[in-house]
């Protein structure tokens, strides 16, 4: 497999008309297609890995699902040949430095996957699937030649199901959708200081008191290892410590830093409560949790969380005062070193190697731990200079509600790590999407996440080279509908919200605001109104996506219609809308009006319509010389900046398309 | 419970606002409404059946998709109560027999529900799910009081998963579908010519041979079974004999009247192979069995199938024939009239009751055998005179693509057997509807099923009083809805397979012509082109919903416009349907040429431009005095006439709607 060459992607045809995401190392076609019929003649050379067996399996279930062809796999050899080949046998337990690397070579008769190792054929398989489309000759995949291979090895999605719970359905879904895009590392957040959802043998008190009753069960846990095995993904499992940990302490109050009870917290946000690293009962009972927990999780890495400890407990207390004289610990951040070499410690006697945020690096951190970075890539690569390997999450947080564009626009190796040497940036392992789970819940979690996953997917996968958005955009269309097929329900859970919302299908005018608005950014949920995990999320911001395609698609048309002054049939296109904006209040208002969960969105409602005035007007002027009267740009320029803050938490995002119209005009 | 007075249904408000399903005997509103908050206070009096407690479990979990409210079953006592009694505990094996009454009491700060036994305290819990709705005060429950209790104790729904095999998710959520309508058998059609579902421990070649690897385990099986059991269902399993026994012979061909070998079938329609009702030997089999199935399925009765046996291998069977002859047989009727007596003591004997189909019915068939009728009224009412009890199927067939109204009309005690005497009334115990599944897939069987089969189950549980089918229709939709949160995916399906034939997102034009389209009725589909279980079920006459609710308000609005010459408001409605058939084959017919599934669809696109342009021009004449040149009229009806048969197996919905239009022209 050495002569797996990275080549490039072909320009023009290749990449526009295949819709495979994350785009692959090398595309060649072929002439001609290979039809799916009812029948494949599967045949697997070299191993035997029954992951192999089962991604067959469902190879045929998914072919089935996505051309209603019902597909066999046939014993008989006159049925067309997928023949599978790979050399050596893959881990017991899925290591990061396994190859999954893949050569596919479909000509009109026959399908060849090679690949090094099992993971390969996992990809591969993934890939022959993204290649079906319908055209004239029914369901095909094109005659290709692909050769790919990773950019990274870690390529994670870090899931909280701390402050919301997800159920085992959800997680099972969310993994197939990245086994799709050959996301390989599910971050499991497992306690944080609202719940703490992993059953414990030594410690029953964890699921008793600290879990409100929604935790997996140790068979459950194992079930989910299985299941992500099985689909080339690992399973890391955190538990943040010594901060981020009231729930442990509403089971085991003696951990803290001072006297209980505890109880679970409901609210977001650092809260106070940390373990106390100065006793040595602390470290016996780490032991001994870590040494079950270890156990039960097979994957060679460990998290232990470390993030936001903000030492007001430590502060308080003189235990730990005298403690930190003895020992000349000089403040706070020292005292977490301590912890950590502490924990270091005990994971790696249980053969685990720990990763921990940004916070846990300190001088004395032992070199092997991983560093996860939220920070950026100046912290990553201050870690990755002391000699650590390290992971990059900034930029990937796919819970602020960024748009895909900016998630994919973040490398690892790009800012402060381009500079790094080529040895120091093979200690940059990827990076993980993140989806804590403050305002999601499991009824919304895959619309928060897919389709924007996929394009950090394609970050961490595909060559630093691959990065047109609209390219990106394009094929991310196709991803999503593709994960509709897989059981993903980011679209229907949309849908049924709205549906919720408005308390019946006859969701028209409210969809026609609903796609143009978007849930406020980053942290702004946080301010203002009062949240914890009691609060429904069942408004309008938990409903629309992150990213509003209209509302993109439509400043595009703006954009391109300004610069070139184009055809008069993008100037209808924008008025169509536009119109449809304008009207839309007259019909929706009155639904508002009775709904108490709609009545918020009046002023949105409202302020469409004038937006679209205003966009209209714009037009009108800028079809007829361009010059407009001044008084009239200042007064709309005005009103455009107040509507673009937020109402309801959400963002009207036609305005900032309708403001470049209007600043296209010339004051007269 | 015996002061359940069967009081009827009120009129006006509270039918039409309280989206009910099936429509209670009784309900009565109150002033005000129950909130629907984070917590409720579940207190559970009298007995202690664990089904209540799932149902609770299900409910609060069922209020929280419904909502987005994070709802709690809390044992504050603050929290508004939520107050369960009844009396008897259920039977260990739900029975025919128990009583599913119930009496639900909301007001404004307490719910009631009181039941005889735990199925009417499951039934009343779906009933208040229903009763949530959104309106100016959040998500509520209006006061009411609803006594209610089923017409009929059976209540059956038919799943055939032999001729295409369902998944077991597949069987769960329908079995959801069926709680949430109150239908309380799932008739479980578990073998037939295309295939033998069940693992067999005593005959373990059914599996092996007879299933091509699509069967339920053992374990399976009583999934299933706790499952169904959970939502106050029975499960009654058929195993089809002495004809459609193709799978069977597979495995064991000395069961069958001529010598083997056999292969599972693949085709549909009648076939020859039937077992030898003359050999000793083949009773010996089906004894060990049935003594291995009746342990497995603990329900009372025993479905035995007995249908369309056409008798073909009997009458070349010279063995047969002596065996006639000696014991004075007649003919194959009572060949057949023989098997099934010595079927019934073997069913007997295992502690079972025998049903079958119309054709078991002879003088001899013991009176404790049940029949179910797919012949109608007469035959069922003539099994109930000969002292049987009895099922009605007939015209509960819902693949036959009829509409729900249709099914809504079928009475079990109408027609001929509405001259039962009250005590043979009595033996009418219900009715199934049925899901054949020629035509259906495990991705379609949900829209081919919901929402129209819960039309059927109002039949069944409510008065037959309640039959007006506009109240029915209104309600559907809600249920639809409702069913979607439960997880029934028919309207996510037909979505998704328009995607998948269009090869994208954008359906719009699609859509449209979808929208105004039904798949050909009745036996429609077997004529002509050539079917078999290995024929891809993904044109665009499997993606359509079976009842088009577009040509239907299409119609309503026609027929109403033209009695009642009503505003200028509806006549814009249909100019605007109109104008949007005609002008969208401008837009399709692009995409139906390019697409091998898609172009069979060119004349259904253009027809639906001509009958479009035809409804304008009759609109334009009623507009104007309603006079239309003779000739025009003729040609008109002429291509309605053809416009109206099937293409590609689909029907244009609008053409007899538009007809209408030009016969309530005058000729000039």
């Amino acid at each position: 497999m050495a002569c797996f060459v990275f080549s490039g992607v072909l320009p023009g045809q290749t990449s526009a008309t295949l819709s495979v995401m994350p785009m692959p190392a090398s595309v060649k076609l072929g002439d001609g297609w290979f039809a799916i019929g009812p029948s494949l003649h599967f045949s697997v050379k070299g191993q035997d890995d029954s992951r192999v067996a089962h991604a067959i399996a469902r190879l045929v279930n998914n072919l089935t699902t996505r051309t209603g062809i019902p597909v066999r796999n046939a014993t008989d050899k006159d049925s067309p040949s997928f023949i599978i080949s790979y050399a050596a046998p893959g881990g017991k337990v899925q290591s990061v430095d396994e190859d999954e690397s893949y050569r596919l070579t479909v000509t009109a008769t026959q399908v060849h996957l090679d690949a090094p190792g099992p993971l390969g054929i996992l990809h591969g398989l993934q890939t022959f699937l993204q290649l079906v489309s319908i055209g004239p000759n029914g369901f095909v995949v094109p005659a290709v030649t692909i050769e790919d291979r990773p950019r990274f090895p870690w390529r994670g999605l870090l899931i909280d199901v701390s402050r919301h719970f997800m159920p085992l359905d959800v997680v099972k879904r969310n993994l197939d959708g990245m086994e799709a895009l050959k996301l390989n590392v599910l971050h499991w957040h497992l306690s944080d200081d609202q719940g703490f959802r992993v059953e414990s043998r030594k410690f029953p008190r964890f699921q008793e008191l600290s879990s409100e009753g929604q935790y997996y069960t140790r068979d459950e846990i194992r079930e989910i290892i299985q299941y992500a095995r099985d689909r080339g993904i690992r399973v890391v499992p955190e538990f943040d410590m010594p901060g981020h940990s009231t729930s442990w302490f509403a089971a085991y109050p003696e951990l803290a830093s001072a006297p209980g009870p505890y109880q679970v917290e409901h609210k977001w946000g650092i809260f106070d409560p940390a373990m106390d690293p100065t006793r040595e009962s602390t470290y016996r009972f780490l032991n001994d949790f870590i040494a079950e927990m270890t156990h039960l999780f097979p994957d060679a890495y460990f998290h232990i969380g470390g993030d936001e400890v903000n030492g007001k407990q430590w502060d308080r207390n003189t235990k730990i005062h005298e403690f930190m004289q003895k020992h000349g610990i000089k403040d706070n951040h020292a005292l977490q070193a301590y912890f950590n070499q502490r924990l270091q410690a005990i994971v790696g006697k249980h053969g685990k190697i720990m990763i921990g945020w940004d916070e846990i690096l300190q001088p004395d951190l032992p070199q092997q731990a991983v560093v996860q970075s939220w920070r950026g890539q100046a912290s990553l690569a201050g870690a990755v200079r002391l000699g650590h390997r390290a992971l990059l999450s900034y930029g990937y947080y796919l819970d602020l509600m960024q748009p895909a564009s900016l998630h994919y626009s973040v490398d690892p190796l790009a800012g402060d790590a381009a500079s790094l040497t080529a040895e120091e940036k093979q200690r940059v392992l990827g990076g993980e999407a993140c989806m804590w789970a403050e305002f999601i819940t499991p009824g919304n979690i895959d619309a928060r996440l897919w389709p924007r996953a996929a394009a950090v997917a394609e970050r961490l996968w595909s060559a630093a080279e691959v990065n047109d958005a609209k390219s990106m955009y394009s094929r991310l269309e196709v991803v999503s509908q593709d994960l509709e097929f897989l059981g993903l329900i980011h679209s229907r859970a949309s849908r049924l919200m709205l549906q919720r919302l408005r308390g019946g299908n006859d969701v028209r005018a409210l969809q026609v605001l609903a796609q143009v608005l978007e849930p406020v950014k980053e942290y702004g949920r946080e301010d203002g109104r009062e949240y914890d995990s009691f609060t429904p999320l069942n408004r309008l911001v938990d409903a629309v996506p992150p990213e509003s395609d209209i509302a993109r698609q439509f400043a595009v048309m703006v954009e391109s219609w300004i610069s070139h002054s184009s055809g008069s049939g993008d100037l209808d296109a924008m008025k169509k809308w536009l119109v449809l904006w304008q009207n839309n209040d007259q019909e929706l208002e009155p639904i508002l009006q009775g709904n108490s969960l709609l009545k918020e969105l009046i002023p949105l409602s409202q302020s469409l319509q004038t937006v679209a005035t205003t966009g209209l007007q714009a037009l009108d002027y800028l079809d007829h010389g361009g010059r407009a009267p001044a008084g009239w740009r200042e007064q709309q320029l005005t009103m455009l900046k107040l509507v673009e803050k937020p109402q309801a938490e959400l963002i009207n995002m036609i305005a900032p398309a309708v403001e470049k119209l209007v600043l296209a005009t010339t004051p007269q």
